[in-house]
C-alpha cells in the first residue's frame, strides 16, 4: 500500500469513527516548555474512549467487518489491557459478540472492566505465544474473526486517525513522539523500552530480532511486545525516522510523575515513555529546527493503587523531581 | 449587594481574566453516569493554570488593584496552597511583587512552586490566627495590598467566572456541587467537609461556629477552614441550597480514585469531595427533578508521591473500588 492510499484510509476511517470516538483535546504547559527548551504539544489519548487511543483501530476494524459481513459471528482478540478493552467497548457498540483473551497475571480490575462491556474473558498463560494460540482456538471454534492488537490493515487506519487529528489542530509540528506504531507527513520519532532493540531493524529494514517472540521486562506493559509486527514493521520503515527513543524505567516514571504533578493527567507507563522522550537529552541535542514537538499521551489505564513509584524498586526514583 | 449587581461584575470580571485563564474543558463519564443514575458534567479547574480555580480570584484582584493604583508596591496572601500558588501567578504576569505567607509545615514542592513564580516565601506557625499576623505584618511594613482567599469581592467575583463559563457550556444543570464558596442561577449545593458544620450556620443565617478560628482535621487541605467568610457567608446564605453535603476522608478518597481511574483527572482531595457528594445516598435520595449535575473539580495540586490512599490510614480504604 502507497503512502498516499494509507492517508486516503486514515480518511475514510476518520469519518466512520468520529461519531462515537471523542476528539481528544491537545494540551500545553509552560513549565514542560521552559523545561525542554521547545515547544510541546500533548494529544490526550488518555481521555479517549475506553481510556486509550486503541480504541479507534478497534472500532474502525469491527465497524468495517459488520458492514462487509452482517453475519458477524463474533470477535476476539488477545490482549493484557487497552486492546482488549477497546475491542470490548467497539463490539459492545456494534452489537457484536467479543471475547478478549488475556495472560491470567491480569489485575482483576482490569478483567472486570472488559467484562463491564459484556465481553467474555478466557486466561491464558502469559506469553505471546500462547495468548495467540488461545485466540486462534476461539476463532475457529466459534467461527469468529480475530481482532489483531496491531497487526491489520484497518486497525492500522484507525489509530492513524489520532495523527490526522494532532495535525489538524496544530499543523505546524516539526515531529511526533510515539510509543506505538504510527504515520503522518512529518518526522515520526518511535519511543521504545530499553530491550526492544527497533533500531537496528529500522536501520537495515530487517526483522532483527530473536524467535520465538518474547515480551521484554519493562514497567509499560502497553509496550511489552520485543518485535514490531509484520505489517506495521515495513510502513515503520518507510515513514518514521530511524533514530529511536530508549527509554528505561525511571525515565518512564520521571515522566509520568510529571505528567500527573504538572499536567495533572493520570497516564500509564507508555505514555510517560514519549513524555520521558520530550525531556531526554537526545532531543535537546537535536536538529534545532525541530521545535514544536507532538507527544502523544497514548492511554491512561493504569491500575492507580499500584503506582510504580511506589513500588520498592522505585522508591528513590521520584527525589530526581525536585528540580522541577 | 444586590444579586445582579454580584452577577454583572462576574461579567466583568471574566472579561478582565480571561485572555490569561483557561476556558477550562467540561467531560462527562459514561461509567458514572451508570453508577449516580444522573447525569454528570465535570468542569476540570485542576487544567486551570496552576492547577486551580484560584487563579481566576487572585488574577482579577490583581488587575483592578494594578488599574486603580499603577503605583502598587506589592501583594501579600496567605494561604497553604492553591491561593498563594494563584496569586504568585497572578502577581508575576502582572508584574508586581508578591509575598506569600505558609504553615511551616508546607510541603518543599509547593514553596519551590510559589518561589518559582519569583514570589517569597514566608513560614509562620500553623492556625488561622499567626498567618493573618505574619501577612498583616508584611503588609504594614512593605505597604503591600492583602489578597484573602476568599473574603474579598474582587476574589469572589473571579471565582463566580466558574460557574458563568459552565452554564454557559451546559446551560440546563439542574444543580451545581461545590467544596467551596459559589454562586449561580441554579441549586448550588455545598459539599464540606466533616467538622465544617456549615449546614447549622446556613440554616439559621448566624455564624455559629466557635472561635477563635479553627483548622479541621481533614485530608482535604483545600477545606481545611473551618468558618465560612465574613463576606462569603452571607453570599451562600442567599444563593446557597441549605442541605449541605458532608463527606469523610474516605468518601472523599473514594472520589479521588474514581476520578484517577476514569476520569484520568489527577484531583486534589478538595476536589474529590465533591466528586464524592454526586456518587453520595444523599444525592440519590433528592428530588428527581436533578438530574444534570454540574460537579467542579476545583483543583489538581496533590503531591502525588504521598496519594492519600498509599498511607497506611487508609489501606484499607480502596477496596471498595471493586465494585466499580
Amino acid at each position: 500500500m502507497s503512502s498516499r492510499e494509507t492517508v486516503d484510509f486514515i480518511y475514510e476511517a476518520h469519518e466512520r469513527i468520529k461519531p462515537f470516538v471523542h476528539k481528544t483535546p491537545v494540551y500545553t504547559n509552560t513549565t514542560f516548555n521552559n523545561l525542554i527548551g521547545k515547544e510541546a504539544f500533548f494529544k490526550c489519548e488518555n481521555l479517549q474512549k475506553t481510556g486509550s487511543f486503541k480504541a479507534r483501530g478497534a472500532l474502525n476494524t469491527i465497524l468495517k467487518l459488520k458492514k462487509s459481513n452482517p453475519n458477524l459471528k463474533g470477535v476476539v482478540a488477545y490482549s493484557s489491557g487497552n486492546h482488549g478493552l477497546a475491542t470490548a467497548w467497539a463490539s459492545h457498540l456494534a452489537g457484536v459478540k467479543c471475547s478478549v483473551v488475556v495472560p491470567k497475571t491480569t489485575s482483576e480490575f482490569k478483567v472486570t472492566a472488559v467484562q463491564g462491556y459484556g465481553a467474555k474473558v478466557v486466561k491464558c498463560e502469559y506469553d505471546p505465544i500462547s495468548r495467540l494460540e488461545a485466540c486462534e482456538t476461539i476463532a475457529t471454534k466459534e467461527g469468529y474473526e480475530i481482532i489483531h492488537t496491531s497487526d491489520h490493515d484497518d486497525v492500522i487506519h484507525g489509530q492513524g486517525t489520532i495523527a490526522l487529528e494532532f495535525l489538524q489542530e496544530v499543523p505546524d509540528l516539526d515531529a511526533i513522539l510515539v510509543s506505538a506504531s504510527g504515520g503522518g507527513m512529518i518526522s515520526v520519532f518511535m519511543v521504545e523500552p530499553k530491550g526492544k532493540m527497533a533500531e537496528e531493524s529500522l536501520r537495515s529494514g530487517k526483522r532483527l530480532w530473536p524467535n520465538p517472540p518474547q515480551f521484554i521486562d519493562t514497567i509499560a506493559e502497553g509496550l511489552m511486545s520485543q518485535q514490531l509486527g509484520n505489517l506495521t514493521f515495513p510502513i515503520i520503515c518507510r515513514l518514521v525516522e530511524k533514530e529511536v527513543f530508549t527509554v528505561g524505567n525511571e525515565d518512564i516514571i520521571n515522566g509520568m510523575v510529571f505528567s500527573f504533578r504538572y499536567l495533572k493527567m493520570v497516564i500509564e507507563a507508555a505514555a510517560g515513555a514519549t513524555v520521558a522522550a520530550a525531556m531526554s537529552e537526545k532531543l535537546k541535542q537535536m536538529d534545532p529546527g525541530i521545535k514544536k514537538i507532538g507527544v502523544i499521551l497514548c492511554g491512561g489505564n493504569i491500575d492507580i493503587l499500584k503506582l510504580p513509584w511506589y513500588s520498592s524498586t522505585y522508591q528513590n526514583g521520584p527525589k530526581r523531581f525536585k528540580l522541577f
